[in-house]
């Protein structure tokens, strides 16, 4: 699997030229196409016809002359005319054939909807590896194989090479996605809904383009303002953070990202219908949100935050007005908004006159401001004016219930009249469904988010609210310490590695976090009653003594660690134990001596680590110690490298860090201290590929100024 | 405004007599209504003679002789007939005349629709107890005021009293609301999805029927099998519980309530428009859950919730089988199953082989079943009878996506078709919504539950299937502890009282909690140094020393506790320490002397404690003690009379009974003890109403069958 997995990751650049035939192409070949209605052959031919596809379209059937009206051809070969795109719907056995072909024709874009390839075995994923030997052969980039096709309504193309029932409107959204039957319900949700699509690309196997080469070219696509995302598994981590970041920090285009197999069951499922690789939900997550990407839910919630994004500029706080004809959807919308880290915006004075005077006297005039349900279209006019112009309010919620009096139509045309021209956002949210539904096709005709759950619109505001100010904090370059010694810590590790070995003893690890200047407590060894008494001297007590073997990775669970020895008699009474138990238990292991370090016994303990990740490879973790892990779960992740502002947001990210701030008037710990052994062991993590997994538990954390120690470290090869 | 909440708990048992009158009358008087269109007064005439109400409809007019062309009359005992119900719509500050009349003529049950009453302040509120005041008088019960109306969609009567746009479907869901506009968003979205209702309320400011009152009466309606309930304000919390346990364990129904007012915020929005009081929301979660009622976030999943109930039997378990035309959507609904609890079924022999036999080669057969984008009707039959005939399958979950070749509408019927007759839950999701909706209209039609979001369809299956397993756990009785002393602990309270105290003092707290057999450290009280030395050796070394004071609460942040006291050297020394610390700190206090204890230092410390909710009265608080309750809000609240298994669960309920429960192997500790503390506390908060707040930090639980012991505990008096 693992082979198979580097296989996939993009052969080359994807060339620019080649990407734009796929969009902009001025003529098309449908490969394979056919004459009988309802099947995928034909419905993609006559997809491309109906949607008005503005350059040329050959029909490639060997069996027929003409398909829907226009002259067929034999073989590709046999087109008279250049071919900048080629769709593929042969049958996958000889798919190939065609690919070879289209070769041969120079054609350098093709879309291969043909399913029976890697989804399917061991045999399928051969055919792939062949069409992807051809496309290097020609230079050609292919999207698929196995997908529903690429969509661009661009006018200037109006291409619409899937298998899709419909062609989306014309929009502001860039859509991509791994399963092409997503893509139909999507495109069906979205034309309800009156969503609009810039680019809409189906790319199913990636067996050449892959979504990273994708959310380049959507980067550059000036028609695209929203990108979104269905993965079913992240081959390429750290590429695609990589591409967020470039895309949010370059042109501010923000990135939704659905991505299923968040479970291992449902992973397995996606396994077995795609051959993924499933890397940690939780590791996901914390890469995406460090990338600055927005994780959904599901689909609804995708499109909710997407269309906030597409339709309305983003807010410049938090601080949101209700406009309501209703007091209990008031009073839900409120709660929603509270939850969501929004506030409710007090009215200047101004505000507050207008409202007292034009407002009837039973209107509730204080935020959420309740217009009373014989309301019309004057008296919302009047409410959303009024918070429209007040400074104190940067976003604006209208929530209608269709009470008897309620003008429906009439209200949503005035919330898109009178909110024209202002750089305010405005969302809406008409309660109900059927009497609702006029007034709805107005605002979304009219590209004023709506939301049927107050609840929803609270929450992509929240989210859009968020990515507008989290925006300026990205990028900073990871620190890069000098004065670390890697060439010593990988000397260790390959010594070991070619040793045989499969983790280091305490030792070789102080060693390797000592290269790094992580803050080890520097040991000594004993190999005799005596020795250990003279070094626990010397080394002053209380000290810690650990059983030192290269076999013995679990020393607790053998009773091979002593903390707190007090005294010589002690560590004379435990250095007998520690090697007679390790003797006893562990009869095979090389026991080396008995390790012994200065005990730091006050201060709070952390947990620091080292994950691979397959998919975002190497990952820094950090959390309180102890049972607190396993409990509460309280733990943060960071995907190297690890730059100041990640370390701390590591830190500040768990729950922990109330307790590790003083919290109730006690002790300030070191985090300071935290933050840059999280910094150093993330630049050891990137140098030091051969370590496996690393976990520094407990880290002693001293009180604030006095820096923190490894009390203990194991480290994994592999 | 607690004495006014007071008034507002129900007067007296309502007649059964007079709700039969409001649900099923024989002629109704519509008081106050008019001939202007567009009108409240007029629309709700409009809408009883539009609903075909099977008896006999009185306007009642000063102004006209005839509404709608029906003969109106000037006053309502100028109706030459019996009246069973009026409807009053007339102005706040006249109401009070027609209700007089009303109970003149002997109408015992009266809907109020008139606003400008509690709702608006002081005056109203007024107006609203001079309602009930008539009321009392002449034996009426009536809803409202400042309400929608009432609905019954019983042929037998079809009564539609509001003035929402339209008359809902008939159905077996029973809705009951605080909020009026509420209703009409709700009717419109119920409309559109053909979802039908048995009742729908529109109670109001309730001032005489309760939402308590209408739980009842739909707990005897045939037509009704679920139970909704909007709420801004639990005003009586007890009762609701009661009714809602006496609901489910009577009917099986279940309760679904959506209760707003869950943020500081979203309570001032609810109180400016209910005038309500706002308990803890974290409490009425709890409330809620001891009750088995189910609470909903949004209006969406209520119905989600709701129609599964409404439509599908109960689920045996939480086995699932999955069938799908698209593999994405087969693994995002796996992903949301397992998440949510659920388990994919594995499917016999007879299932794989039917499956292998007949369905294409490229199809997934195993759960997911993934019937392939080309699917039509037959192969979901096939797919779905496999399934439905599996005895490891309990649900079944069908997904479509609208890909070119899915005959969406023969699938639907499908659907109904093939599942008909089985005793197995079957929910559909379609996912799209355009080219989906004709399809979806069968399935909502025929009752098969529809979730645009499979992860809406697993939500909705796990939270009918909690419900079904929870439902037998209910309504064992709260143990009556018969060795307690409550005369002895009450004397040691009203004393306290007598002599002005707002708290306890640490021997007074002991006594209290004694009386009721909490495993207290009785303690000695010293007066002089030297008593202090000769009592500490008596009790034994190690104890804990605390100043004695009537005016101390705060003992440690005076430093008037020393714990750890070894010897009676040191006994001597904390007894000056703590005496000096507190003369001078607080020179006003009078110190009665320093309490000793025997200290117990190992064990786990967890807290407990009372508070009284304005909603539900007093409950018990158990959890981790120290940090864990700040930082991981790691607490679990149990409403008194607290029964074993209640106490039970509110321990299981922490993450911290992990540690408790021995995690890693460590020490297993006295949850049986700590159980027995929760169930005499409970005790102790019923029987004692004079403690407002009691917290006990830390209950300090030793090992298993070693039990447990009260470290510190503070009473405050109220």
């Amino acid at each position: 699997m693992d082979t198979r997995s580097c296989l996939l990751t993009p052969r080359f650049t994807i060339h620019r030229n080649n990407l734009e035939k796929l969009f902009y192409p001025r003529s098309v070949a449908v490969v394979g196409t056919n004459n009988i209605k309802g099947t995928v052959p034909y419905d993609i031919l006559f997809n491309i016809l109906k949607a008005e596809f503005r350059g040329i379209l050959f029909p490639v059937s060997p069996g027929e002359k003409s398909i829907c009206s226009v002259r067929a051809y034999k073989y590709v070969i046999d087109i008279d005319h250049p071919v900048d795109l080629a769709i593929l719907v042969f049958p996958a056995q000889v798919c190939h054939l065609a690919m070879e072909q289209c070769g041969q024709k120079g054609i350098k874009a093709v879309v291969i909807i043909s399913a029976g390839f890697k989804e399917t075995g061991e045999k399928g994923w051969e055919r792939e590896m062949q069409l992807r030997e051809i496309a290097v052969k020609y230079d050609m980039s292919f999207i698929g194989p196995n997908c529903l096709g690429v969509i661009n309504t661009d006018p200037a193309v109006n291409l619409n090479a899937s298998f899709a029932r419909r062609m989306p409107e014309e929009g502001s959204i860039g859509f991509l996605s791994q399963s092409g039957a997503l893509c139909t319900a999507v495109l069906d949700y979205a034309r309800a809904k009156h969503i609009g699509f810039s680019k809409f690309i189906s790319f199913g196997n990636k067996a050449d383009i892959s979504e990273i080469d994708l959310l380049y070219y959507l980067k550059d696509d000036e028609k695209t303002k929203v990108i979104l995302l269905y993965l079913e598994e992240v081959s390429d981590g750290q590429g695609l953070m990589q591409a967020a970041q470039d895309i949010i920090v370059d042109t501010g285009k923000p990135i939704l990202i659905l991505k299923s197999g968040r479970t291992e069951a449902g992973a397995t499922a996606a396994a077995s219908h795609t051959g993924s690789l499933a890397g940690s939900d939780e590791i996901c997550n914390a890469a995406f949100r460090q990338a600055g990407i927005i994780r959904c839910g599901n689909i609804e919630e995708m499109f909710n935050i997407a269309i906030a994004f597409a339709y309305q500029p983003l807010p410049k706080s938090g601080r949101i007005a209700i406009v309501t004809n209703a007091g209990g959807p008031g009073v839900l919308t409120t709660d929603a908004a509270i939850m969501e880290g929004l506030e409710l915006a007090s009215f200047n004075e101004e505000t507050t006159q207008l409202y007292k005077k034009y407002l009837p006297a039973t209107a509730n005039i204080k935020n959420p401001v309740d217009v009373i349900g014989d309301a019309k279209a004057d008296r919302y006019n009047l409410a959303i004016s009024g918070a429209i112009c007040d400074p104190g309010v940067d976003g604006i919620f209208v929530i209608l219930t269709p009470q008897s009096m309620t003008n429906i139509d009439a209200i949503a045309n005035e919330i898109v009249q009178v909110t024209n021209g202002y750089n305010k956002p405005v969302y809406a949210s008409f309660m109900g469904e059927a009497d609702v539904r006029s007034g709805v096709d107005i605002l979304q005709r009219n590209k004023i988010p709506h939301y049927i759950l107050p609840e929803s619109m609270c929450r992509s505001f929240a989210r859009v609210y968020r990515f507008g100010s989290e925006r300026h904090e990205r990028n900073t370059k990871p620190k890069d310490f000098k004065d670390v010694n890697k060439e010593a810590a990988r000397a260790v590790l390959l010594d070991s590695l070619n040793q045989g070995l499969t983790f280091l003893s305490e030792d070789k690890a102080v060693k390797v976090l000592g290269a790094y200047h992580l803050p080890v407590l520097q040991g000594k060894i004993a190999t005799t009653p005596a020795q250990a008494m003279a070094l626990a001297a010397e080394i002053g007590f209380p000290v810690a003594m650990k059983v030192l073997s290269d076999e013995i990775f679990h020393k607790s669970d053998i009773k091979g660690v002593v903390l707190n020895v007090t005294n010589v008699g002690e560590a004379d009474k435990a250095f007998r134990a520690i090697i007679h138990q390790a003797s006893a238990l562990m009869p095979n292991a090389r026991i080396r001596g008995v390790y012994i370090t200065r005990m730091v016994n006050s201060g709070q303990e952390v947990i620091l680590g080292i994950k691979r990740d397959p998919s975002f490879g190497a990952v820094i973790m950090f959390g309180l110690g102890g049972i607190f892990v396993e409990l509460y779960r309280d733990v943060s992740f960071g995907v190297a490298p690890v730059n100041e502002s990640l370390a701390e947001s590591m830190i500040h990210g768990t729950k922990a860090y109330g307790l590790l701030n003083g919290a109730r008037g006690t002790t300030k710990f070191d985090t300071t201290g935290i933050k840059t052994c999280i910094m150093r062991l993330s630049q050891l993590a990137v140098d030091l590929p051969q370590i496996k997994e690393l976990d520094i538990n407990p880290l002693i954390v001293l009180q604030e100024g006095s820096g923190c120690f490894v009390a203990d470290a194991k480290i994994v090869l592999g």
